[in-house]
């Protein structure tokens, strides 16, 4: 699908929410009726998705989640992309996958998830700058489509090298936000930050004002909404905020649907206080 | 499957040859009378398996180029895969996915890759270092299975973040050579170092002098096999040379396999000389 910054603004403002749920559905934390039943994942998520649509304004399915499960979880992805594209409400999505190559490879990592005749067509992708302008700019290439690029993650590991300072005192994640301006701009492009550093969100915002910021880390990973909102919104919202396991494994019984219903409406509410 | 580093330097004298031939199929560049054919890819993967298995010691298959084809694409590599494992000649398999996430993602990427009961079973898998221990740790907990972490790769946009220098004067790279050796060591952790900048394989050597390397960039991307055999080379030989394009797309002909087989010859020879 394709969703415009203005459209996700506009969305944003109209559900009161900026929440994107995350579906790392893992079948070993799904209730105990849909662990074995054929299409079980898929299920899961549909219900999880009727439960939060109205809560949220992204879903970002986890690849390694679906990728672990074989050729078989891939299908489970595709019929959950298959039905997100068929519902009424629009609704941003992203493929975390991590991706990255050369520039010849990284076209093919395009093609895979946003080609709007791809088994996926996801709105967006993060992707790891690692490998610099030729590994990142083939993901700018479909209209409409976005690349996430992973400037500062929520994880322990994030302190390896991406804080690393260069002669001039500044930290990578800093180097990538200022160089992956010329890669793309405040259209099709936005950033990873991890909420579990909420302060490095001013730096951020320094060097990508305008850009929309998909926060992980909220609820299981420790970081807080405040905390995010306070360092991060803009005036046009700006931020994506996501919580996982928070939301989809709320229970794990019957009701896991209607709990995860109500977490993501707890959320929804905070951030609508906040809008 | 599983290769000790031993195993591995073993077939490398046997079979004289350090060549690792990538398999970036890509269904356009394919013999005509493959294209259409059910299974063409993994029919092309066969053959070109069989014109190449005696002259290399692994194949490489590239995710994107399968990824890109949507499901099926993954059901080729599946069957690629299941075919490598039932050959009676061993041989080093790396799935080349440049995967890497929080912990208990990259975990889920290594069950996908690595898992001897899952899909594709494979040796070893690229990761890229970003993200930091966490995300590269997990992949290490399969018994006799290898990391290959990117520390400098053969493209361009290698110099946006790779050679930066530290406070210290340490670039990227080379703080990834080092920070790693306290995730994995010579037995289950590799690296690649792009071909195109052979001279650098001198400090990549101070820093990790009994790792295996696996440098692509040779033949299509520029590098020079002769250059990169006087910087890389260490008394177990230590090096996995890759060729994708010029073996598997030394003609679209018919003589497609006679070509490939042809052509990675060349290399092994030239190998051969060098051992």
């Amino acid at each position: 699908m394709i969703m415009t910054r203005q459209e996700l603004i506009d969305l944003i403002r109209e559900r009161k929410s900026f929440l994107c749920v995350g579906l790392d559905t893992d079948p070993a934390k799904m209730p105990e009726h849909l662990r074995n039943e054929r299409d079980g994942v898929f299920r899961f998520n549909r219900a999880i998705i009727d439960a939060t649509i109205d809560a949220c304004v992204a879903y970002k399915p986890n690849l390694a989640f679906y990728e672990a499960l074989g050729l078989e979880g891939l299908r489970q992805l595709k019929l959950t992309m298959d039905y997100i594209h068929q519902l009424k409400k629009p609704v941003f999505t992203i493929a975390d996958a991590k991706r990255g190559d050369i520039g010849n490879t990284s076209e093919r990592y395009a093609k895979a998830f946003l080609d709007p005749k791809g088994d996926f067509n996801f709105d967006s992708m993060t992707i790891a700058p690692y490998m610099g302008a030729d590994s990142v700019t083939p993901f700018t290439v479909y209209d409409g489509k976005w690349v996430i690029l992973l400037a500062l993650t929520s994880n322990k590991g994030a302190f390896d090298f991406q804080l690393t300072e260069d002669r001039n005192g500044t930290p990578l994640y800093q180097r990538v936000l200022d160089t992956s301006k010329q890669w793309g701009n405040e259209e099709n492009m936005m950033y990873v930050v991890g909420a579990t550093k909420a302060e490095m969100l001013d730096d951020v915002r320094r060097i990508v004002p305008n850009s929309f910021l998909l926060v992980p880390g909220v609820g299981a990973q420790g970081g807080s909404l405040e905390e995010v909102c306070k360092h991060g919104l803009n005036k046009d919202c700006g931020l994506l905020v996501n919580s996982s396991r928070g939301i989809i494994y709320a229970s794990n019984g019957m009701d896991f649907a209607d709990r995860a219903g109500e977490e993501a409406r707890k959320l929804q509410q905070q951030m609508a206080a906040v809008l």
